[in-house]
């Protein structure tokens, strides 16, 4: 007994527990305690037994006896999976009495919990004893059905229901599922690290993976930095080693690729993997699913999410009881969120789709990516202009461009705002990078060719070429540096909204500065911006407002505010300079370890970190609506769509919150959640 | 008049005065006054005329009459130069009366201003007026001789006089002057816009100046970003163009070369200069005085700082009245401190011009440095190893070599603290860069070469490459990802104090995790760190404490300082993260118009930002020291050295700063100015 004591006080200072306390802030010297109870058993014969019971179907909610029995045996023997169970219900014709004690008690349970319960049981000799009681498990369908169901059997309220379901559950719910209905078996089963299902040809090494035309699963042992580009271009990853927080989970996740990690039955070796009898070779297909960590050999057909098809307006909310539950308890989460949900979207469809999953407006429209394709070259001729002439004649020729992708935009949004963000990005991104054309331009002189226009674009590359090209010349310093540039954006809105207005609609554009840390800086570029807005005829009125995603913009909102008709915050910068790394460099190079070492809970990119740059947001909010009562303020970075994070928003007092429009149902739930505390 | 009472109200809108307000901070509503009063004339007959006077000698500060007279004269004519003037002293010969009421007035102006004082006046017809006086400018030099006459003289006590000098003054009598004493003729004068004496021989075009061996002035109409390396390469730079913000000035500044800007008489084209009759040729020797912005042909001695000689040692208090004037004031400064200033030094040598210059110990000792030149090779080693014992074997290399290094400065700073930062920059740093080798590699690859050594660093390179560098895999992230790293330079510092304790000296080590954006990274390699200490036999105790450089570590500084012994702000990472921008990429590419547009009234690089930057620095200040009272806080960034900046750490309640050895002693001062108050 002393020994076993011993082991559980000493397992307070074990490395997973250190990991633990570290991330959870628990100071060490805290201890822990032991309680010493007498043992019953479940083996001492025919009348003696042990169980587990769930007081409804995890699955769909109903009511009933559900779990496994085996007679004769310890609580391990059932878990150890040796002997085979049987049904609970077994248990009425081997122990009626207390089989009716067990129905009573999980009756008592439940009325307790209000909530389904799982139970350890065990008989000892006819006599009934409870081991231990929690609420039960379940999958995130099931979540939302048995929150429904208990609604409907008054043992709860609406408010209660929500409480019960998160945003992150309705997440998992929308991924693409493989159909199961005829019957497969799995290969081979890791863990869940990515969710998704995902097929394709299985490589076995990145960088063949990024050379292939067709859809891959990239199979390694496990991953590293060097694996990037095959991460990047394949649908999913498996590996047989490494957790939950290992390299290719933690890269996967970030990309939104699905991924199963640690399957350790599986042998990789060279270009095979091998499992049993069954060997998968290099190029043969196979299936991965990220919510379950099956491994299976062959296509499996994807079925698309029925909670996307209802948001898309394709099922009905009587479709299903899945469906229904959805319905309900999002319907009551707008009705009781403050928050406002819109969405980030640039093109007609993204805004189209937002549209349709119940965002208000649009918070983030990026201008950037209306300069890609065909485009690019415009870009390249306003860099590469030499003279104030040549560089008007490129901003020229983009200005009808943008204004027809305004128009279209502020057509799929009519009578919601859309809040245009000026260009972002360094001019330079627009061109080839500096090492590839240095490459293309060496191999041509080698050869002894005139390396031409390639030469002439390495001059400019090297010119432009920055050390850190985040914290370069990008936002609000390309509008101060670069003249014409904003002034064209602006003016393409103001051309697009009085375009609108003309054919009778009802444009509602907003113009957002990005990268602002000087209230100087959005004086100059307001006061540009309202003469251009000023100087167009039939424009609405047009708010200006600023992101708010430099650490000093938030320790200086007080000034900003005072010539900012909104902020939004940039939650991506605002981590990134905030912790001084960037999102590109770190995910792949440290993150796993820091997650291992517990360093982080989870990665700040994921879920805003609430102490560092929580606080700053905190300082901005505070000081800008002191300064501007009323400062309409959101959030338009990746933080916006993810529900821990909208809990924290609707906490600090923002407004709304702007995510890619697939994490707009998630949002709105969370949003009406965050009202309920708790 | 009334056109003359509107061109002053309209000036008040002019350019100028809007960026003069942005930088201030003045709103733009609150308009300007014009007082309108009687003229008196100077050119009514020789009985009038006009002067000005100062009421001791700018340059000696000896009492007297110093100025020039015009007789039958107004001001313009003076300040025009059309007119030669006449001695003040004349005065007394023409108008004994009026000279006997002007040294009457002066003395009782200095007497109420207690200072030098500068005078215009105008005698109309026999009748003195005077139309105004200020304390008058004077050379840095004599500031100090004033302020110390003035001191003897019992018309200020020594704390005024301590007021009366500055930090930046101190600095300008430090960089070598063109020994004066053979008169040469400036061929043109430009704006000093960064002080220091350059000879060399004059290059036209910066890719030139970059190639050549010998010294060289990059002379240009005007620089812009293209033209850095060839800044970067030369002793100094002249252009005809462009004011104290233009980006030759900037730049310069910013790389601590002499600068002469917008020397208008000079035309440049092409590969010559020409004013009047004289011709600069490429190739020709010219010399730049950027204190005085004067231009000279040919090669001027350049004569090293009699005020830095002082420091060295090599010029005594009697040699002179400006160093005894600067003695006493440091002394002074010394007295009233109450910040301790120490030095920035990686080398011996270093180590030992900071302590002849004051510094009380070295407050960053970076031993990245010491990974350079021909150790670079053991760096690559232990970047390329692929195993666990070919890391430790490159390890193990390079611990002996940092011990020496570690032994000798401790030997230089025996009995002062010597706080050694661990590496910092990312390990790809040490590699040649991926633009570079991937032309390399192409090139050998074209001419169908085996790339080899090449070609294997390119796989390295390329696997390590970060965009951003700067938030990259660097500082404690290292620490915690690299297995050995810190552990090794760790090992090296206990080592080393142990050899020079058993040598008996008093090595004061103190180690100092650089990049912390979180409590549990210190904690994590603060245990290590303590455990090698404890395991290395007779090591002093050694603090161990942490950089607040990263926004998010003075954001959670409370909870840092539970596990540090010490804090010192990188304000320059602090700055470069708090403004999302890096020193490197922005310096030339937007801050000469961020500076003309009023955006900046100084580089934040140079002169701390209070509002932003400032505020981080006091919520670390106050929050480290309400979790850990006496928490021993110092800076050690550039801003460590600069007046206005140290005044700033005095007033937040830093313990130290820490500065390149050259401006120490202008640390000194500022910091005994601080604690003046006013």
């Amino acid at each position: 007994l002393q020994l076993a004591v011993r082991a559980v006080f000493q397992s307070w200072n074990s490395e997973r527990a250190a990991v633990y306390r570290r991330q959870e802030r628990i100071p060490a010297d805290l201890g822990t305690a032991v309680t010493v109870m007498a043992m019953v058993f479940g083996n001492l014969g025919a009348d003696s037994g042990t169980g587990v019971a769930f007081t409804r179907d995890p699955a769909t909610g109903a009511r009933g006896v559900y779990g496994d029995y085996l007679p004769n045996a310890q609580g391990e023997d059932v878990v150890a999976g040796i002997r085979n169970t049987l049904p609970l219900q077994e248990l009425e014709r081997l122990d009626p009495r207390s089989f009716g004690q067990l129905v009573s008690i999980m009756d008592r349970l439940e009325r307790h919990y209000r909530d389904l319960c799982d139970i350890e049981f065990t008989i000892e000799r006819g006599k009934l004893w409870m081991l231990q009681t929690r609420v039960g498990k379940r999958t995130a369908a099931a979540a939302f059905i048995i929150a429904g169901q208990l609604v409907d059997e008054e043992v709860i309220d609406i408010d209660e229901a929500l409480r019960r379901v998160t945003g992150e559950q309705l997440m998992r719910l929308m991924f693409p599922a493989f159909d199961l209905s005829h019957v497969d078996v799995p290969i081979a089963t890791g863990l869940p690290a990515s969710p998704g299902a995902a097929v394709g040809r299985a490589v076995f090494d990145a960088h063949r993976a990024a050379g292939q035309s067709g859809p891959t699963i990239l199979v390694r042992r496990e991953t590293n930095p060097d694996d990037l580009p095959g991460i990047i271009a394949a649908q999913g990853v498996l590996t047989s080693r490494g957790g939950k927080t290992s390299h290719a989970a933690v890269v996967a996740r970030g990309l939104g690729k699905t991924c199963v990690c640690g399957a350790e039955a599986l042998t990789v070796e060279g270009t095979s993997a091998t499992v049993g009898e069954v060997t998968i070779h290099e190029g043969d297909v196979i299936s991965i699913d990220g919510t379950t960590g099956h491994v299976y050999l062959g296509e499996l057909p994807v079925r698309p999410s029925p909670v996307v098809r209802y948001f898309e307006g394709e099922l009905s909310p009587l479709h299903d009881p899945l469906i229904a539950a959805v319905d309900r308890l999002i319907g009551h989460a707008d009705a009781r969120r403050r928050l406002g949900v819109l969405a980030n979207a640039d093109a007609p469809d993204d805004a189209r789709r937002a549209r349709r999953f119940g965002a208000a407006g649009i918070g983030l429209c990026r201008t950037e990516h209306m300069f890609l394709g065909e485009r690019r070259i415009l870009i390249e001729r306003l860099i590469l202009a030499e003279t104030h002439e040549a560089r008007q004649a490129a901003l020229d020729t983009l200005l009808p461009l943008q204004r027809n992708d305004f128009i279209e935009i502020f057509q799929e949004l009519d009578g919601l705002p859309v809040v245009v963000r000026l260009i972002d990005p360094p001019l330079h991104e627009f061109l080839p990078s500096l090492a590839e054309l240095t490459g293309t331009v060496a191999t041509k002189e080698a050869h002894g060719e005139d390396p031409g226009h390639d030469g002439e674009l390495l001059t400019a590359v090297r010119r432009m070429h920055e050390q850190n090209p985040m914290l370069g010349l990008r936002g609000v310093r390309l509008g101060l540096v670069i003249p014409g540039l904003f002034a064209m954006q602006v003016r393409a809105v103001a051309q697009a909204a009085a375009a609108r207005k003309a054919a009778g609609g009802d444009p509602r554009p907003e113009i957002m500065v990005p990268l602002v840390g000087a209230v100087e800086e959005l004086e100059l570029v307001r006061a540009q911006a309202q003469s251009i807005l000023d100087a167009t005829e039939g424009v609405p009125a047009v708010p200006i407002g600023t992101m708010i995603e430099v650490p000093r913009a938030a320790l200086t909102a007080g000034e900003i505010a005072t010539v900012a008709d909104f902020f939004s915050f940039g939650t991506n910068d605002l981590t990134q300079l905030g912790w001084g790394f960037s999102r590109d460099d770190v995910e792949a190079a440290f993150f796993p370890r820091y997650l291992q070492l517990g360093i982080f809970g989870a990665s700040p990119f994921e879920t805003i970190d609430r102490t560092g740059i929580g606080r700053l947001i905190r300082i901005a909010v505070d000081e800008g609506r002191a300064a501007r009562p009323g400062l309409v303020i959101g959030v338009c970075g990746e933080h916006g769509g993810d529900p821990e994070s909208v809990r924290f928003f609707h906490e600090a007092g923002l407004d709304y919150v702007s995510c890619s429009p697939f994490r707009v149902p998630a949002a709105r739930l969370e949003a009406g959640r965050a009202t309920l505390g708790g």
